[in-house]
């Protein structure tokens, strides 16, 4: 049993477990208690999610978090670990607490971890520090000949760490894989504060139980990474963009697995609806290049440039209406359809982003019924359809009324589909886990969570209740 | 506690718990209890391995696995799960039972559970049993016009499940990954007797921890896999396969890295020692058409052949000796070079195999000094080159030496690589893993263990003590 700590007069706070032997680990000026200091690391970016913390500590090495957690774990204190805090679900900030309510909680920056190893050709693999930002990580393997295979809009800040927490996506899963099929190895953090690390990168290697993928996607709950062992992808060299215009949403979907199935070096493929295309359109006076009817989809198809591809993706795309770029201008053209749109329904109000998966035959059937569930709303649909990943934006809804949200994922989850893609739970999504999970799975979850953190002081509140 | 049970005359067995409630699980003709029926399922192929059971059960569907295991657990019966029984390292038989020793043992047979689904083309994925054996699905996934990514050359008798528990490897790794990377969701048994089942094939699904890829590798040791969802690949066209003859060691690691980061479409990367190529081709009267020097490496590679293949295969082969196959014949005469090792190896002995993956640049000082470490006996390297995977295989030595096995090993782990690349670690290698894993790895394995089977009736013995 933990000491329980009570206000004591010997250390520099006014109230909470004395601080003194943090402020030894990790030095004076990486213990933040000061309120201003700590505001930023207490609130997440989009402003929805913010919970009280007794300091930010920001450790240097491995060796530092593993005293700050063996600190906490004697005097039970929760740790939400933190890297970019670019989380879209509230799971890098102080308020989930669920159980361990009234708990003093730190919040562990591990943006301090920011070292990049070199990059070992021979294996195509580098191992960095979990606080290195993902632009960094992008531009060391560019530099060595190599690229990151795993890209998303946040990359100026957010942290390698967060994104296999969260085992991020974005646009490259058609080709790559997320984050979970990058990461060869970990180095971790117990809550006991002991240290695993598997980092030497080996390609086959049968030997236990895999606690890389396990931790992996788990959300800081499990234990605090500290480093990742990352595999490296050839560079993208020029690629060829393709818009089509199905003429129906099961069109697309049967030209994205023919594309996924047949056409060498798919990049990405990308769906936007129409209503959604002309209205991102109309917003930045951009041109759409093909006629798109009612009830169609428009397919965004990224590919490598060898010899043939033009002409292989005129007989992929048949007789429907495309437009191809080979020159960056154009291709900029094309993608701008699908990169604006977050920026043009931001103009119009604050929308509720649901970001989901649906089984390839049933992403019609969603859209439609979608559409049908939220009457006199705007929903927009687009997204990733080479994974069955779809982002609906709903506006005209009231930010905080959660009945959106909540229609939008029971359906998903009718359907067969995941609630969250590439998000995770975090905080916002809990309430509907069970939904899409059965209670011998969530009664999995906490018996492997009791296992590797028995006084729950990693994240709690964070995925699981 | 369970009711601890004891001889019971009141069932058709002489001793051991009463099988009446099983054989209404499973039916009579499925409780082989006869030691005649129970001998193939109590040994493995290699003889190596055995350990008496009071059964082989046989269920056929999940559910009649979720009444067999409820059963184990009430009666605290340990339960060893069982496929193709083409195992390397014993973990598919009894007698590995460690703390358990004494308790009675059923084998549970997974075979009856052969069914496969239709293969869904828009996701490129199909269902199936544990039971289907590797050929099956194969051609399953021919007919439909795609490909399984992995093949070894157990396929007439390895079944999904087995492949899934060992997380199988084999021939075509470097270009799809192993079993991990293909399993995209599990339906498996706890100990408890509770279903999970997670079969959707969301290519992207954030909801909870991966326990899909903590059962792949996990031995029958955490669950008892029923089914799974697997990923197809698009089939394998037509290949050009070309022999280099490298300089060093070192010279046919950085041509098979080279091969990995810029070769399109590579399909295999094999590599054999001079010594065992001759010995190979002396055995079967083989033409080996490029000369090696002492001290060379021989490298295999297949690729797909498009447009400019041959030519590529010059420019990357550079001005090393290279013998380039395009049709069947051909490339079938260089790959018999490779592929009749072991029938070579076994007409001249028993030999010691140890499958090992090694760092890339650890791979040239490892194949000198296990020569060198192994004085006197005939030491065969061939492999994977391509995934750092080398098998070893030693003549010379008597087959229940395990000094052999000891110092190939500890030679592995002193050089940062794995005990393990492919087959597991079974009852064969328990010994050596804590050389390997780290005291908090293992103690964090053994914490999931628990979770997962708390009472360890699942393969107990099997991966840990």
């Amino acid at each position: 049993v933990p000491s329980s700590p009570g206000p004591d007069s010997s250390g520099p706070d006014s109230s909470g477990p004395d601080l003194t032997e943090l402020r030894t680990a990790v030095g004076d000026d990486h213990v933040l208690t000061d309120p201003d200091l700590r505001a930023g690391s207490e609130r997440d970016w989009t402003g929805r999610f913010s919970g009280p913390s007794i300091a930010i500590v920001r450790p240097a090495t491995v060796e530092q978090v593993a005293q700050v957690l063996r600190w906490c774990h004697e005097h039970d204190v929760a740790v939400v670990p933190q890297g970019g805090n670019t989380g879209l679900v509230g799971g890098g900030v102080p308020g989930g607490l669920g159980e361990a309510d009234g708990r003093p909680t730190i919040v562990l920056s591990l943006r301090r971890l920011d070292s990049i190893g070199p990059v070992d050709g021979a294996a195509g693999q580098v191992t960095v520090g979990a606080g290195v930002v993902l632009a960094r990580l992008q531009e060391a393997a560019r530099t060595a000949g190599w690229a990151f295979a795993v890209d998303l809009s946040a990359r100026g800040s957010a942290t390698v760490g967060g994104m296999v927490a969260t085992n991020a996506g974005g646009l490259h899963v058609v080709r790559w894989g997320s984050m979970r099929a990058q990461v060869v190895g970990v180095e971790a953090v117990l809550a006991s504060g002991e240290v695993i690390r598997h980092l030497g990168g080996l390609l086959k290697d049968n030997t236990g139980y895999d606690l890389t993928g396990l931790l992996v996607g788990s959300e800081g709950t499990l234990a605090v990474v500290t480093a990742a062992r990352l595999r490296l992808v050839p560079p993208i060299g020029p690629t060829v963009t393709a818009l089509v215009a199905c003429t129906s949403v099961a069109d697309a979907v049967a030209l994205a697995a023919e594309a996924r199935r047949s056409l060498p070096g798919v990049v990405a493929i990308e769906a936007v609806w129409p209503g959604t295309l002309g209205f991102t359109a109309r917003a930045f006076d951009l041109v759409v290049p093909v006629d798109l009817e009612d009830g169609g989809v428009a397919l965004l198809a990224e590919v490598d440039e060898t010899a043939g591809t033009v002409e292989r993706l005129a007989a992929w795309s048949g007789d429907r209406p495309v437009a191809v770029a080979t020159d960056s201008r154009g291709r900029a053209g094309l993608w701008a359809l699908r990169e604006r749109i977050a920026d043009a329904i931001a103009l119009s109000g604050i929308p509720h982003k649901l970001d989901v998966t649906l089984p390839f035959d049933r992403i019609a059937p969603f859209a439609a019924a979608v559409v049908a569930s939220l009457p006199g709303l705007d929903v927009h649909l687009f997204g990733h359809l080479g994974d069955g990943n779809l982002h609906v934006n709903v506006l005209g809804a009231p930010p905080h009324d959660e009945t959106v949200d909540d229609c939008v994922l029971r359906l998903v989850v009718e359907l067969g589909g995941s609630i969250s893609a590439e998000h995770g739970i975090g905080r916002a999504k809990r309430a509907w886990l069970p939904l899409c999970r059965s209670p011998a799975e969530l009664e999995t979850f906490r018996a492997i969570k009791a296992a590797l953190d028995p006084r729950s002081i990693l994240n709690p509140g964070v995925l699981l209740d």
